[in-house]
């Protein structure tokens, strides 16, 4: 490769795509999942792509980590424990261990492999890998929250790739029926739920599958990831059966610096646009 | 080209990409200004680029327009006459003229070109360019302000393209001054100010011009575009000395529809992320 060249991720779901230029490949492993790549971009840091989907940037990665935690963390009454399945770059992790009423966070990736790259070239976002809350496993996602003791959970967050290969699993009735139960009453999960631009299809679908889990309440908040195709992305909220109170006292207090996530954000990201809100039935 | 294809934008200045799969080119024309292609997607509709960028696609073209339009037209008490300097899609003419209290609407593109593809392949925005409060005019807007009569207009906006080429003119201190000798006491001026994840920088340059020109309060307000580098856009509004008294509930009984707009994202937007509030000197 002659430098800098440009990177592609070719979307085929949505027919669009999102690119980086690049000066070198770093480093490529073939896990027995998936294969990792880490560029060096020329403007963005490091980027890492599982499968040739671009995962993270050094650059942008903060609007995804910041989104997936703390809206969720300043809406449950008093988190102290949480789950995240998948989220093997530990941003997440260091996200939701931001919050000192968290008593324990487990991050369980099935790939091993996704952590050691992020160790090496995310070192940032494995800065609290070795809090004493943190609990870091490599194993079946699937599996975990299968046999996650019932009513043991204030938060799940499922920080996944898209729902195919690996991760497919996690998109399900199934799946979200294992969250559930392990959840406590007041508990929420948070999936990753793609572009609301182009893939209200799949937030639909996703919501669907998540009420015949029991879910009854959801929440899907928009917000921008020049990494992930369109540049605009959504987590989505799932309760049991309460709404979503935000502390928002709590959130404009927060003990920590964020670089987007702010109790301002927050409100405004839960005020959709009509063409999301008409498709979601929210309108 | 074997269809379908990928077509990107390398945006250099970023060190970004974006792109759409396309099944076919439509069109080309090299007009005296730039060169004007007009590509058909397989999932965007159509796209339009100018000197390789692209500009509108008929599906998220929506995003774009409407926020360079309404939240000035509810910002200002009374808005009567619109300048829009480029434009020439005509997609901002139309968000602009569905304010029933705008009597004049002057859209002034250097090139008729981009007017004449817009109407073949997006008439949709075109829809408007009959009403009798439009005038559409192909002249150079950097003269058209310039000879604008002194304190005649309520809204300026500079719906341009990248600060490079024929649009440079249009981001500089003499063009500001001529906008600001335009515009009534309380008028608005609001100009597309590009990324603001990665063009901090142009948008503080932007803001230094625009004060020179004696405009003394800003607003920065974000919004997903996918079809611009990053997927993340801005605009920001000028005034000469007034705050930005947002006139929300004739916001909320707004007598037309809209796709993204509303007075909560017109809300939300208005409340920056720290790491563009910080970098704007507004934290």
């Amino acid at each position: 490769m002659t430098a800098p060249n440009w990177l592609y991720e070719n979307f085929e779901t949505a027919g669009s795509a999102i690119g980086f230029r690049v000066n070198a490949k770093l480093d490529e492993v073939q896990s027995p999942f998936q294969k990792i790549e880490i560029y060096e971009s020329t403007d963005w840091g490091n980027v890492m792509l599982i499968d040739g989907a671009m995962m993270v940037t050094t650059r942008d990665n903060f609007l995804y980590h910041e989104m997936m935690s703390h809206p969720a963390l300043f809406t449950h009454a008093a988190p102290k424990t949480v789950v995240i399945i998948g989220g093997g770059d530990c941003g997440t992790l260091r996200e939701v261990l931001r919050h000192p009423g968290v008593e324990k966070a487990v991050q369980c990736d099935i790939d091993e492999q996704v952590t050691r790259m992020a160790e090496k070239y995310f070192p940032e976002l494995c800065e609290s890998n070795g809090d004493p809350r943190a609990e870091i496993l490599f194993d079946d996602g699937i599996a975990y929250m299968a046999n996650c003791a019932p009513g043991s959970v204030d938060i799940v967050i499922v920080d996944s790739t898209d729902p195919v290969g690996p991760a497919e699993g996690l998109f399900n009735k199934a799946f979200f029926e294992s969250c559930h139960r392990a959840l406590k009453d007041d508990g929420i999960l948070v999936q990753q739920s793609e572009s609301p631009l182009v893939l209200l299809e799949l937030i639909q679908a996703m919501r669907a599958e998540m009420g015949k889990a029991g879910f009854t309440t959801f929440q899907t908040l928009p917000f921008p990831q020049p990494c992930y195709p369109t540049g605009w992305w959504s987590c989505t909220l799932a309760r049991k059966g309460q709404g979503f109170d935000f502390r928002e006292a709590d959130a404009r207090a927060k003990p920590f610096e964020t670089l987007y996530y702010t109790a301002d954000i927050h409100k405004g990201a839960q005020s959709l646009p009509p063409f999301v809100a008409k498709a979601l039935g929210e309108s």
